[in-house]
């Protein structure tokens, strides 16, 4: 057999730096990290920002365009793209469209920037723009709300839905930097700053048992929007996610994601409701029936199930709905397939073992499945945790 | 400054294999590698392949049904896409869409394959599709032609044509595997078989001086078409290729592209001709422009120079054409800045300061260019090395 090996490495690093007012102009960080990315002459900076971003922040624009006067390390593209954020942006090509006219018309290269602000919905869509422009066109995340500081916007995908179906399309593409500013998280709406916090909750489910006790006690302060406290959560939960990434399988060649555990059924969900769910809205409902899971099949005790739900329960979170309501026929149950399909191989489902031990399956049962979620809908109704 | 600094690295290898008559049942190749890549249960694969090819080899399609009957490692999607081919089926997004619609309608996962037989385009087009179908499904190259089979087809990048410039969208995504089957490269036309031979006496200008050598002394045996002599041919630069990719910057992070010696005005030709010069056909003139201006800029003696011109005229390549005779207003001078704009970062061109030894410069004088081009016109129309 006559053959040639190829065979190479490719080294990827990136900072998620923590900040406050990005673009007051006393912040130097973004120009500081501009300065040491210096390659070529004539780097240009193409903003995307969230709509509702450019809402709750109407000074926000000017702020960046008097920035880069101050700074002029790299020239800014003036025309500031502003755009309707949320799960819809993803549904159409209309921004990934928009991002590729921009950077056709402004002769944006392969050195020069492609920074978004917003929600992980924007940041996904900018990220895939940038991704295939030109095979890449440095990215900068600048994420807005809980989810994206804390997950999706420090992470290595990017995607658009396509065939009504989420993620179909993507890449997995790190950014060049990501940078987590708190005064963006007191301006998301009541279901963001929520949100958000069930991907910490999972994160600590499946890794970290004292983070877990940790959100657990300072449920009243996230409740009451306290953002010392938020901050620590996203961080902790930002670290959790980058140690995975990088300790894993960044680019996901194998069958396993653990850190999509109560996933399954939430992307479904956000689908089967036309994305009136949020995502984190679902996933809390989706930790909530795989939690249930782990214990009906006899691997949590259930005392510990019940502290996941009431927890979810005390956060605000809906842990039920009429689609989680599963028997044979629940098209819910279709998200099992997709999400095998979407990452290939054999079924790899992770549950619970424990408060911050995971265990990976690879069959559900349907009928334990369906006692799972008249348990939720039960605890739902009791209203028990009620506060 | 507070920051999580994230780090790490994402290991790629696969096989180029050498082999002849892929889909005869007797031989083994694919079937062992898919036995060894087998990952999951329910792998599919999904074919691709070139109108040309299919032309020129009736029964391919048959062949490779009758293959995955007798060896069913993986389930064969029997709806083959033939699809026409050439540097046309990157410049809409036909082709690309008929891809995800198989994706989406058979349900290929991120553990399945798609499989692409035929010339560059195809390849590059089907790479293309692979790669951000669910973030990156498993890809197959099967290059049919000298030159996908000795460059394009063993290296890491995709893309399509985009606002008509070339690879506007792409990504760098290494395939599984390649397998150049020799059976192909005598059923392709005259100028395909021709045109990939520029790619390998490139390669040996800038890295090589014995290949260099050799490719003259067998240029008889290239023009009459002996096979032996193109698969050595073949092997050898793909080699200096794939070398070349490992040991520098696969993903082309830098400025730098030294392989695209003589490629700057050569897409641009490509271009300007609405891709009736085929790009090996392009690539020759490019090689001549950039040679010739490095012994007028005092680089190359030009005694080296015409050994270079002499060997592209030997094997029966045009070396001029009306849209390379620059003068200030050429418009072949915008690819130089176009060329520039797709990598980012500063002008990089690669010239020779010896054959076999290349240099990288910044600047272009544009007189000197027009100097060589002139004397290119010159050489072509004395017939002094008309064979």
């Amino acid at each position: 057999m006559d053959y040639i090996e190829q065979e190479f490495s490719v080294r990827f690093d990136y900072k998620v730096y923590f900040t406050s007012a990005l673009f007051d102009l006393s912040n130097t960080l973004v120009n500081d990290f501009l300065k040491q990315k210096n390659t070529a002459r004539n780097q240009k900076i193409f903003f995307v920002i969230d709509q509702n971003v450019a809402n709750a922040h109407p000074h926000l624009a000017g702020q960046i365009s008097a920035y880069f006067k101050k700074y002029d390390t790299v020239q800014l593209i003036e025309d500031i793209l502003v755009t309707p954020g949320g799960e819809e942006s993803k549904n159409d090509l209309s921004l990934f469209d928009k991002i590729l006219d921009a950077v056709n018309s402004y002769k944006i290269d392969r050195h020069s920037y492609i920074a978004a602000i917003g929600g992980g919905s924007v940041l996904d869509v900018a990220g895939y723009a940038a991704a295939v422009s030109h095979r890449g066109i440095r990215h900068i995340r600048i994420p807005t709300t809980t989810l994206s500081q804390n997950d999706s916007g420090v992470g290595v995908k990017n995607s658009i839905n396509y065939f009504n179906k989420k993620n179909f399309l993507g890449t997995f593409a790190p950014p060049v930097a990501v940078f987590n500013d708190d005064r963006f998280l007191p301006t998301q709406s009541a279901r963001d700053w929520r949100s958000g916090i069930s991907e910490a909750i999972k994160v600590a489910l499946i890794k970290d048992a004292v983070f877990f006790d940790w959100i657990e006690s300072h449920a009243g302060q996230l409740v009451a929007r306290d953002l010392p406290t938020m901050n620590y959560l996203v961080r902790r939960c930002a670290e959790l996610h980058l140690d995975h990434i990088a300790g894993g399988d960044p680019f996901e060649m194998g069958s396993s994601r653990p850190l999509d555990f109560g996933h399954w059924s939430a992307h479904k969900l956000e689908q089967l409701t036309d994305f009136e769910v949020l995502h984190g809205e679902a996933v809390a409902m989706g930790i909530a029936l795989d939690t249930m899971y782990s214990s009906v099949s006899g691997r949590l005790p259930a005392g510990k199930a019940e502290r996941v739900i009431r927890l979810l329960i005390l956060l605000g979170f809906d842990i039920s709905h009429p689609f989680m309501q599963i028997d044979e026929n629940s098209p819910v149950l279709l998200g099992l397939n997709e999400f095998r399909e979407h990452l290939g191989g054999r079924l790899t489902i992770m549950l619970l073992r424990d408060i911050g031990r995971g265990e990976e399956v690879h069959e559900i049962d349907t009928d334990l499945l369906s006692e799972a979620s008249r348990k939720i809908t039960a605890y739902a109704a009791s209203k028990a945790f009620t506060v």
